[in-house]
């Protein structure tokens, strides 16, 4: 039985931790009390009650903790991170904290310094479909971005095969549900404001657009990325369009995705011509994707849906977990 | 005093047409019976209670009609209006009838035949921003659709201007409300099938893009167009992808905008990186247009949105209507 | 020309008064910049533009206004209207702050002080189908609150015709919009949170209890009042059980209705058994009422709805102001 | 490993059972195509992939099948069960088929002839919090409605405990998501009619009120009944009014439910003055209870609330078959 932390287990991200965990045949979780935070509902009311505990180092090394999960803001990870490590215990981080690279990256899209380089070197970019034996060994995973999730997932295999035209570009039209925004008040994600309404966010300019670049190794002047915010609670759609190169009609893109996830137990290729919705992958693990193209003029549409706080947050986390602490990688995530 | 027929006033678009023409100073409405339409509650039960007639070309001439509004299906539409026109009654046409040119191309897309090559060839396209001269003395205005409207207003200038490149291609990625489908039941609109879901169809087959083929002037090769559905009743928004050349700076692309659309009363160009969301059209005539251009790497990105029932339907109908009986254009649109 | 001021018109109702008189034919709008209010979308885009002026009582006599609409909390209502009283600018408070007649009913209500009770005794409770009359006359009129709108005007009528057993007690089952939680962000309001949801709040404790009680003239024991939130902007129905005396049938009871609203613009009856739904008066300043009645057992049923922004605040508050300012009652109401 | 067949599975209760079944540790899940059903989506997409046969007695003798969930209209539940039974399959019925003990209460609630007295007063109404002991040995379940089981639920303890005054009348104010409709497209159902709006039907009329009344013990002339359609797809919440006697204050009620339900695995009750929402029990078999008294005034509310599709329908239908095939009542459950 492995010993599991979390923290921020208030906010949206980490009620879906709790709540895939109660079905994890080998863990033992430990709520980390880190401050106030809002509002009192989400405690879990299911079967098994977690042990509560102070959330700090000292804490989560008295109780023996295998690993933490920090579902939090990136300057409360950076803070607990560097000290955890130290003291042996395993971090899968859901901030953007340790995404990027370098300091000067970090800088550029955080609009914050970042004192922790040697850590962004380590830290291990956790996509198992890319770097599952990278995971494996690592001491610190950062939880990849819930919309390169699902922008990486599609775009890589393309860029891998070579088949897309990067200098026509490569265009990311992006909807996500309220909850990627987190559970802090704010007009922004106010119901009225948000009923009967979308809207775009971040155009050109949205923190999450270099994940895709350094993942999917793409250059930015051939990446266009917008975010937008959907009436409903949880769930990412995004819309990728390109223009191939090689390819031979849509069946023949439905196979180079198949081939390239073969075996992978969370990403589900359609049929040509069919596509998911947001409710397809709901309250899974799964990022589903589907295909047009027109081999006429070369126009080709992606369509990649993953729910923000399982793929796109939580259920990618244990995923990650399983892996850095030797458990199946599907463990409660099926 | 004029009088206008409504055929179709069960349907979201044909409640519309009532409630805006509530408040025309001008116009008289007639309440045209079909056929059994869908349940009975839409009934007007503002201050004035318009009169009912049966539909056919007989009562439309009995009861002097100047111009009749069609808010039917396409078959509808070309079953009324060579007679109304025969007796000298004025048309408007809400449904994809008459917005192609050629019998062949709306075989092509609409999927049946056309046996009315002359009135394609008479119908004036109406978008009154680019054709209003024409509309001012038509017999027959097809009104446009909902997305191309959305869609032409935001590309037509660049492709006029000549700042795109469109080897590169055009990206329109676009999202409406469920209103949009009509008011026949079906699966695809049943709410549980619609709340805390989105998805994307008719992807690059949509029947809507060949009027901005047509409108903006471009090939279907430099065009991308993905429909997709909202979680919401009322609302386009369209994000429009594009790889500008001669552009400054986004600053320039916005007066290229607003010197475009210099007078216009229905299209409201936004500062630089400032972009309009549903709820700033919903219940309106406008068309609400905000870019954001990044001159480093000529990536452009354009937001339109309008209410798919007003500027997308009803609204531009009556504006349309009343360019061709001679009403001050904003007539009960302001 | 009347000038007529508002203060709060950032919030919800705020946006309503603005929306509703610029339909006015009689009314020149000032904006009362009273504080920093949460964001700057709702800015009124429409034909007119308002003045702006500082929110105070100089300023308000400054620009010779007739009449200020508080669409504020409470304590921001008790500090403005001495002194604009003072100088002779009538007020239409939509705050609670002079709803309850002495200033102890409002310390149990509102669990804080009230230091005018010269106020609380001059205010007229502004709900025209009752008191007519004496809003017509008043320097302060008190704007209903939205449930006691919908709850007065479908129970006081079966008070008054001594038709409901009191002793059973009446139910008052009340569902409110978001809206009516106004704009402040909080987690309660948070799109999250309210969207597939439905709660209950203030059970048997709600502050707008007390207005019923008064206008109705029902003793507390007889009422049992409980609100809740509907995942919705706008919109108040209310489902009010009673057991009848003396009443025929549920036609019988129907025609009650009809006889006591005869005239009234803003009052619609339905036949028996049919109820209004939110979209029946949504955008309107209409109550509709729909009754069921089972003479068997006496169980009577009715179902009252408004907008609880229009009927429910803005529209009332400007039903109010006409009456006051002389206009005709449903002046840029229907 | 029993085996378990499923008719109606395309629908919502019918995709619920088979979510909630693929947990369980001791069943093999038969599905048993019926007829066309509407539309393709809801296939399981899960790890275990069900077996499908024809829906016949033969085919369900053929196979062995131990017990059938019927997720389908009464007449469907009517043609079936007979067979089923004769050949030894067990049957837990979710229409509303079997719950009325007799075929003229039949009759008047669901305005059918219904042949089968026999199967009536044979069937156990399969609410196990109530009729535990009974279910165990039956053939034949009637899975209780939706609204029933929330309101049972929170009204037969009161009864039973002699502490509610019939005289006075019991009220319940019931408010239901749309999936409680069913997955048939209707306009009543069609996403733009239902969002943003909230209605009442069946005022006192309901079939689901006899259900009550038999379970709970109460004569017709104390209940009245309201159902009301949420603009959200799952979720029941009931607010029941009653006139206490003999009850000291909230906390006393609070202790009577908590005794009644003492060691119920799916009954959780609240403290006094706090209240379940719908999130509180959304994807659950749980009803969750919370109580507001007023012992000066004898004025009680009971809110209630359930998942419709869960406790309301598949999961209370798991529950009964866990009974009749001697599973863990909570199998697949928690």
């Amino acid at each position: 039985m492995k010993k599991v932390g979390i923290v921020g287990f208030r906010g949206y991200s980490g009620v879906e931790l709790i709540r895939i965990l109660e079905r994890h045949s080998g863990v033992e979780v430990y709520l980390m009390e880190h401050r106030q935070d809002a509002g009192a509902r989400p405690q879990p009311l299911g079967a098994k009650t977690p042990k509560t505990i102070v959330c700090s180092v000292e804490a989560a090394q008295a109780a023996s903790l295998d690993c933490v999960l920090l579902a939090t803001h990136p300057d409360v990870s950076m803070d607990l991170t560097p000290g955890l490590l130290a003291v042996g215990v395993k971090v899968v981080d859901l901030s953007g904290a340790y995404r990027l690279r370098t300091v000067e990256n970090y800088k550029r899209w955080y609009k914050e310094d970042h004192q922790q380089q040697d850590l962004l070197t380590e830290a291990v970019y956790g996509l198992p479909e890319f770097n599952r034996s990278l995971t494996i060994g690592a001491r610190l995973v950062s939880n990849p971005g819930c919309y390169p999730t699902a922008a990486n997932l599609a775009i890589r295999p393309l860029v891998e095969a070579g088949v897309v035209d990067l200098a026509a570009g490569i265009v990311c039209d992006a909807k996500s549900g309220v909850s990627g925004a987190g559970r802090k008040p704010s007009l922004k994600t106010s119901f009225c404001e948000v009923t009967e309404n979308f809207s775009a966010y971040s155009v050109l300019t949205h923190r999450h657009a270099p994940e895709v670049l350094l993942t999917s190794g793409i250059e930015e002047p051939s990446f266009s990325f917008t975010a937008q915010l959907l009436p409903l609670d949880r769930g990412i759609l995004e819309t990728i369009y390109f223009r191939g190169k090689g390819i031979e009609n849509a069946a023949a893109l439905v196979e180079l995705y198949r081939k390239r996830y073969e075996g992978e137990p969370f990403v589900r290729i359609y049929a040509a011509g069919e596509f998911p919705d947001l409710k397809s992958v709901a309250r899974t693990n799964f990022c589903d994707i589907g295909v047009a193209y027109d081999a006429a003029t070369g126009r080709g549409v992606v369509v990649s849906a993953i729910d923000n706080l399982v793929k796109g947050a939580a259920g990618q986390a244990i995923q990650n977990m399983n892996l850095i602490l030797g458990f199946a990688e599907t463990e409660s995530l099926l």
